[in-house]
Parts: structure tokens; sequence; C-alpha cells
């Protein structure tokens, strides 16, 4: 019996190749022009405004599911290009694409699912991108816990009002909290405070990352990878924790070897 | 008959001028040996280890309430300046230091009041600070209302975790929260936030200030002044809101003035 063909509707980013070596049966690769990923070969590109026509060679190449993977911003829509079939669709792309990227997501996802589409997630095609609980490089003190458990609350607080998925605490005091900006900004901030700081020598600090509580698990669930431990380094944290089983690590062979060189721990945490 | 005597416990910084000139019945002012506050003459200075010394020397001045007001870090300790009286209340005020800053403002609460003082807050002596609802510069749009709708609510749910008193919404889009390195370190950081930011033409953001839900009213009020218009202007937002009733307004009539000067709205949101 041979497995549904998936499609990895890509952006920008390292994942969707993470995500593609991630997987047991080679997938195939679309992408929306102009959105390209990196580290891996295109089958497909195409654009909004010939989104059915898009959908249609999906199905004729045998595409039963698909998975969305990468970054990518709103697109600018050339009239000229619009197919009879995408225009029926467009008007409810572009009303959600005026309450936010959440919204948009949601209607892709409804689009594709009226086209016969299964929409799946990482832990669905890829788990092992998803470390389960454990520590992964290094060693937690107690400290470190304690201040892993107060931004897993606060990283909480703020996913009920829909702001970021990350926080830095030290010795029980909030450093900053991820918003729009995103990690890098938030661990470029933390590395530029200074006076405010608590001693290191009593606990370095924690940057800690985790889903929404409630979102939908099939996009945006947050992703870390080497460059995140170097700006945790930067900003001169103890380590890095994550929420077991539901943030995405690339390449967490690397991850783990760049931890322990530079002296960080690598929690993910229950 | 004359009203009680009130004492302010001064920290450092303009609000304890901004309180004294505030209030009615003119104020006896003290401070901790090495936070004098700006631009107002000491009647007395005193240091923790000689806490109930001090404390008697407040009563025979007739004092019979009073204030905290500005800001104050962890002070040394000299055991050698300690006297036998402030030794029985010290290992409280020690252990509280290890709690936080909230737990040894809650004992020193405590500890004025166990020596007869009544202690009070702003809204106690001088309400004129503490603005009630209204735009008091410029003018509001629905954008505007909808970001600190929206900046508010965040807040409500940072202050539920013990984080900060301020956020920057823009579009719906959260640009920063408030978080230990506090108002300033905020603002600049959104100032330096561009390629992610909304396009300002159809709404510049907000930055809102509230006190945390259920804080002791009479100590850590957030105040606002000038230099918070200052910082509001360079990270390129529409305006200053802030929680009416629960907001410090250092120089009210100077921060209307500048708001005007500078093009933002101000804002004091039921």
């Amino acid at each position: 019996m041979s497995s549904v063909q998936t499609a990895i509707i890509a952006g920008r980013g390292r994942l969707p190749a993470a995500l593609a070596a991630g997987m047991t049966d080679p997938p195939l690769v679309a992408a929306m022009d102009g959105f390209a990923p990196e580290g891996i070969t295109l089958d497909l590109t195409f654009r909004v405004e010939r989104l059915v026509p898009f959908l249609r060679a999906l199905e004729r190449d045998g595409v039963g599911q698909v998975i969305f993977a990468g970054a990518v911003t709103r697109p600018r829509l050339d009239p000229s290009l619009l197919d009879p079939a995408t225009a029926e669709v467009l008007p409810r792309l572009m009303a959600a694409l005026q309450q936010g990227d959440d919204a948009t997501l949601r209607v892709v996802i409804e689009v594709f699912e009226e086209f016969g589409f299964q929409v799946v997630g990482v832990e669905d095609v890829a788990p092992a991108l998803l470390p389960g609980a454990g520590v992964l490089a290094g060693s937690v003190s107690q400290r470190d816990e304690a201040d892993a458990a107060r931004a897993a609350a606060i990283v909480a607080a703020l996913g009920a009002v829909d702001v970021g998925q990350g926080a830095v605490v030290a010795q029980g005091l909030c450093l900053g909290v991820e918003a729009l900006p995103g990690t890098d900004a938030l661990l470029a901030h933390v590395a530029g405070i200074t006076s405010l700081r608590p001693d290191p020598a009593r606990g370095k600090g924690v940057f800690y990352k985790a889903a929404k509580p409630g979102q939908d698990r099939r996009i945006d669930l947050p992703t870390i990878g080497p460059d995140t431990l170097r700006g945790v380094a930067a900003a001169g944290l103890g380590g890095l924790a994550f929420q077991a089983g539901s943030v995405i690590c690339l390449d967490l062979a690397e991850m783990q070897r760049l931890a322990k060189n530079l002296g960080l721990f690598l929690w993910a945490r229950a």
C-alpha cells in the first residue's frame, strides 16, 4: 500500500528543507512566487491570483495532503493575472487579510480543505522535529527550573491575548517578552540590558519558547534553531528551554553540539 | 482644626517634588541616606539600620501619616550602625528583601503602621496628579481607540503575572511590552523597529500605561511625564494613553503643551 502524497506549501527560511528531510516519503514542494525556501528545490510555484489552477495541478499530481511550512508576508496582487475560479474565492481571502495573519491562514486552510486536501501539521509527518521532554544539552539548575516556570506562566498569559511565544526570566525577574519583532529582536534587546540586570553569579536566566495556548497546531508552531542558541549566548543567558512536543527544532543535532560548545543548556520542558 | 501632618518618604526622581507641590498642607520630607529626590529640600534623612529611631523622630515632629514616593534600590547595610530596636525588625525586612520589591514594600508599610502611622497614597493627598477620564491633548481616532483597547487587554494579562505596566500596539499589532527594563527601554526598542512595522499612514500606534490589577495603590502607581511623551514621539507613535485615575502625571500642564507641540494625543482612558 502506498502512502498518500504530501505537498509542502513552503515559505521562506530553513523549515521546509528540515521538514522534507524529516519525512519518510519524499514530498512535492511548492512555494508562492517570490517566497522560495532555502536549501531545497521547488517542484512548483504559484501565485495567489491563480490559486485555484494551482490546487487543480496539485490534485493532478496525486497530492492528498498538504502542510504549510515557512514564512510568507502579504503578497501584492496583480488583478490582470486573476482567473475566474480564483476570482470567486479571492474576496474571502481579501477580507481575512484585513483581520490579520491568523485569520488569513484559517481561510487558506479552509480553501485547501474545500478542494479536498487534508491539511496536516509537523507532528503528523515529521514528529522528530518536535522533541519530547528531556534535557538535551548541559544541565538545568533549580534556579533555571524556577525561571523557566515563571517564563512559561508569562508566555501563557501573553498567548491568551495573542502576543508572542517567548519570554526571558532571570532570578524571577522578567527581562523581556516577545512581541511582533520576534525572537532575535527580543534576545538583542536583552543583550543590551546592563544596569538593571540581576547578578549573573546567582543565575544567568532562561529564554523560554512555547506554542500559544489553543493555537491551530497545523500552522505557526514556534521554531528554534542554532541561531536562537547564538542569540541566547549573546544575551548572557544560561540556556534555552521550550515546551516539549510543541516547538520545532531546526537541526537538533547541531543545536545540541552548539549548546555544549557555548556552555548553554537546552531543555524540552514538560 | 489643623489637619494631620504628612511626611513624604522620598526616593529618587521628580515625583516627591511634584507630590509636595500638589498637596494643600506643606509636608515634611525625609529620604533614605543616598537617595535624595530632585528639586526639593530634605527635612530629614535616615538609614535602614536606624529605622526605629527615625520613626520615633517622625512621631516627635507630629507626623500622623506618611506617603512613599520615588525610586529606591536596595541599600547596603552596615551592621555597626544598627540600634537595638531596629535590630528587632530587621530580620523581617531582610526576609522580605529576598522575596522581591513588592514583598519588601509590604513589610515596610507594615512596620510604619505598627508604629502608629497611617500610610496613604497619592490619591489621598494630591488627587490632581491622577487625571480622570478625558482627552487631554490632540485627538483620538477610532483606530487609536482600538489600539488602546488591545494594549489595555495586554497590560491586564501581563499584570496578572506581575510583569510590566505598559504596552505598544499599532493597528492591532503588539510592537512591544514593558518588562524589567522599563518604559524608556521599551520606547527605545520600538523606535528601532522598522521592517515589520505596519504602514504608519493607517495608524501610528499607541503607548498605553496602567496600574497592575489589584496592586496596593499606596505604592508603585505608574508615573509618566514629559520624558515619556518624548519617548513616544521618538518611537513614531501617535500618542500616549493611560488608565484614568491610576497613573501619576508629572507636570500635566507641561505634558499637554509638549503633546501639542509634538503632534501627539494624550488620553486618560476610562
